[in-house]
């Protein structure tokens, strides 16, 4: 049976050593979470995350859930009782605003609580997720009233949330969907169409499950300029917040999926159900990229938690499973055969998947510090920065760490062998549950436009150039540290080509588009290796800071570190070949031709 | 539904021109197959692939294999019938050795009848692939009595065979095998014990199956020197070749897996079932690994099989669904919507299972024709060149084909969109289905470590020198062709990354083992690099030598390498770069700083 263990020890030395989160207390939300409260908030999230979720984690894939004949959607056995749980122990309040109940904490620490949660059990994480992303949706764009009548209850997951989005004609581009909204004289719509991929459409766990839905008014404009959003309760909600009558939607089918059975993702019809805008007409889109640039970084992380989770279980296999001997001569010499982690090529994939998450979870953890930072820093540059800095490296999160979550969780599954291709062993899992972050939330061939045609030109270019001064001020500030010079080396490393990528981008993108998208993906991953390059960097330094320390942490911090140096980041120079090969090679060809 | 065409102009392309296998027309094997004769197989069997196998290949993933209460075994519906037929029709014959019935084509004209039934059906065609694995040992090893018992009805597929190698403790490291071999008065053996993972292992589709099983003889050596190779037939066969009594094994389950569901993967138990030895006491590993080896080749085709199945349902739908608009302006005005193929990400993800898929077959091919030169030639040194690159290579083809297939797989997934998450667009499986390939018949990792350790070194580094100056002799012959010049640098640049990263695993991988074992993966990723340099240089001088056809077929191959050239060559520097930083930085940390 697979495990779980959350990496605490690492979530503190990330908070407290290299964010140095206690720099920020006497801002608004850090204020709330003093270290003490903060380490003892961890450690229960891992109790729970441990013991409650992870063990329904297999149960979740192998029941999946079941749709009845009256459209009812039940959930695998477990998953109510473990929901329950959840609400009841207050873990969606953490960092939910205090009008609401909320604990106001900070995002970053709200991540790490996400991280164990969505590590030990991606699919059951998956239900308060899209609730959260529906949350904020109506708290950016609902009026008094409807924050009044929704938020109490979804902020504490009492109620579930959606986002519905896709048609199956259209999931990227949304301007061509076709559901439809006709006013009613009370202010209301009448809802009808059809919406498919709805992740956690419709399950057992909640009393109502309040959809925010994406659709055309009549006779508003065609494409994107026509779509307005709009919240359909599943059940009616009275004035007196009590329940009415069920709405007229129904779940048509749940999908057969290559993974995440436990959460279902549903078709859901819409027959002339009653439904509210929310914000202004036609411009529906704006607030449902609110939901999606949450969701993205929470998209970015479910990589980081099946690599995590699948490098646990190939960690453990690899030191218990005895098979073959040390190239260097047997380390065990009084058992059959020397345990798999003798061999250096079961360390690279250990290792990279190590690397992976370890830098993942920095990356990560330092994006959740600036959007806490962009909402309540009292300093103006600090909050124009950290906006940018979410900007423009959302779309890296999303699609850097969802692709290396995918392959550190292939790399698990192989240090298994054939044992990791039989789903007993809990490995192909990880890999079938990873593989669905490439694809929803912007699939990542969407990211990657978004980042080259979109993020790197905003305000003249104005994020790029703080990112870059950033690593150059760091760069700067720790010359000469003889210790941290290879860490140094690496992150010019990532600066050189990464100013060298771009300039080819500035002098050959404008001229023609296909030459941005033709580098996109290239761009997206040259990005995110300096990105790591420069969380190792700031990982290796406050090691280094330890360095007398006891601890072998600090140590094999370094370590860590080091093997990504020489290991990953080499794969920076292909990236900026292709990416200056232009879009010839791959623009040349007809359609026919292929 | 998922579709599969059988890419026939391009497996004529690479026979004819590219392979030119006329020229061994005077040769054994090769006198049976002028061009029209193999033309004919290939439509016949493109037929077959395409109409019969095609259809039930979700089916088996659906179904999947069932095993009943008396250990019977029932394969999907509809397999049975397209069974019968293969073995009908004589596919199996097409290869086989005439003494048995066969035709006696050479392989490169088999992998090509393969390599379509493979991709329109990977689980089906693992029976007869499995079947000619055991054949291979028992021509091998087999005395006349056995080979006249079993090879008639194996070599036809009437029976079927299997490799029973794997226990529960032990895949890859072989010496620690337990099951047991008592030698009886008569001559044979009773053989006792569990193997897990056996493949094909038992079936409803043909009246016996004929083990092939490791076992140790009472009293043998420990380690591998103590392993002995038994036939152990699932019912008796009688001295007329009529069918006895059972024999005393059972199938007592079949595994649930990630993919192949409609191969019948099963825990074997012999209970004192009799056997007989096949070669040698003792000597058992070694014919094994006669069956292993032409297993390799055939694993490695898999991974282009499901890449190749892949790209042709990605390509389909890139060009079919409608969502977005071109960077550069409507490209479709009067539809609502571009194709996906207007998007340079979506033509890289495209083109990368293009480039692939045709590199990988040309490489396969190319392997398989030495692999008959090595036996029919009347040149001592072709003879002696093949059976170097059939050594040097078969670790590459395994390993690298494998991940190549794995990835072109995904990419076409990632082509879908949600819908390729979705079960019922056939996408998820062929992610799941090529994922094995990586891992049996020796994990990859296995395959890097036996390239690096064993076959470099092989003859004094014959194989590898012998590679390199065919290598240099096709750039000097070729030298001046300003066409073929980007071609010839590419082929440069894969040459002199291969002699540096050689020079520097000679110079640190004999004083220090774990420097080559650190390198290995990369090393052959290099090397998997540069024989695909190789082979796109060779196929664009034959394309070239078309430059004036009419048929857009050279042209567009001309394209397709370019891409490769532009877009795939340039990773071969970071896998360098990673082969030079050695073992330190896998080897330093204890296992317990992971």
């Amino acid at each position: 049976m697979p495990v779980y263990s959350p990496p605490v020890r690492d979530m503190k030395f990330l908070l407290n050593e290299v964010l140095e989160i206690s720099q920020y207390s006497a801002l608004p939300r850090f204020e709330e979470a003093p270290q003490d409260l903060a380490d003892a908030i961890l450690e229960e999230a891992a109790k729970f995350a441990e013991g409650v979720l992870q063990p329904l984690n297999m149960v979740g894939d192998t029941h999946g859930c079941t749709r009845n004949a009256d459209g009812s959607v039940t959930t695998p056995p477990g998953f109510k009782q473990a929901f329950d749980q959840f609400v009841e122990n207050g873990w969606p309040l953490l960092t939910a605003e205090t009008e609401y109940g909320g604990q106001n904490l900070p995002s970053v620490l709200g991540i790490a609580v996400s991280e164990m949660i969505s590590s030990a059990n991606m699919s059951f994480a998956m239900y308060p997720g899209l609730t959260r992303g529906a949350v904020e949706a109506i708290l950016a764009g609902g009026t008094p009233e409807q924050k009044e009548k929704y938020l109490h209850k979804m902020t504490s997951c009492e109620w579930g949330g959606t986002m519905n989005l896709t048609e199956s004609h259209c999931g990227t581009d949304l301007g061509l969907l076709k559901s439809k909204a006709v006013p009613q004289a009370d202010g209301s719509y009448k809802i009808t169409g059809e919406k498919i991929f709805i992740s956690s459409g419709e399950h057992d766990l909640t009393d109502n499950i309040i959809h925010m839905v994406l659709a055309r008014i009549e006779g508003a404009p065609e494409g994107t300029k026509g779509i307005s959003l709009f919240i359909v309760p599943k059940v009616m909600v009275n004035d007196d917040g009590s329940l009415g009558e069920r709405n007229s939607m129904i779940c048509s089918s749940i999908e057969h999926k290559m993974g995440i059975h436990g959460n279902s993702t549903c078709t859901l019809n819409f027959d002339e159900a009653t439904g509210y805008l929310i914000g202004e007409a036609n411009k529906g889109l704006r607030l449902m990229f609110v939901m999606m640039n949450a969701a993205r970084l929470g998209t970015g992380m479910q990589g980081l938690c099946q690599a995590e989770a699948a490098y646990q279980n190939s960690l453990a296999y690899a030191k218990e499973r005895l098979q073959g001997r040390s190239l260097t001569g047997p380390k065990n010499p009084d058992g059959p055969a020397d345990p798999l982690i003798v061999h250096p090529d079961v360390r690279r994939m250990l290792l990279e998947q190590k690397a992976f998450a370890e830098g993942a979870r920095a990356f990560l953890y330092w994006m959740a510090l600036h959007g806490t930072l962009e909402d309540v820093s009292d300093d103006d540059a600090t909050r124009e920065k950290a906006g940018d800095y979410m900007a423009l490296l959302t779309p890296v999160v999303k699609a850097y760490i969802t692709e290396g979550g995918y392959k550190g969780a292939t790399n698990g599954q192989q240090i298994f062998g054939g044992h990791g291709y039989i789903e007993e062993s809990g490995m192909s899992q990880f890999v079938r549950d990873a593989r669905i972050a490439m694809i929803y939330e912007g699939a990542n061939g969407v990211q990657a436009l978004d980042l080259v045609g979109r993020k790197l030109a905003m305000h003249g270019g104005r994020p790029l150039f703080s990112f870059i001064a950033e690593l150059d001020a760091f760069m700067a500030d720790n010359q000469g540290d003889a210790e941290l010079e290879p860490f140094l080396d690496g992150l010019k490393t990532g600066r050189e080509n990464l100013n060298e990528a771009t300039t080819w981008l500035m002098e050959n993108g404008l001229s023609n588009f296909d030459n941005a998208g033709a580098g996109s993906h290239d761009f997206l991953q040259l990005v995110g290796l300096t990105c790591f390059a420069y969380m190792w960097a700031k990982m290796a330094k406050a090691a280094l800071a330890k360095a007398d320390s006891d601890d072998p942490f600090y140590a094999n911090k370094l370590l860590t570190g080091r093997f990504f140096l020489a290991r990953v980041l080499p794969e920076i120079g292909g990236h900026l070949a292709k990416i200056k090969s232009g879009a010839e090679p791959l623009m040349t060809m007809s359609a026919d031709g292929f």
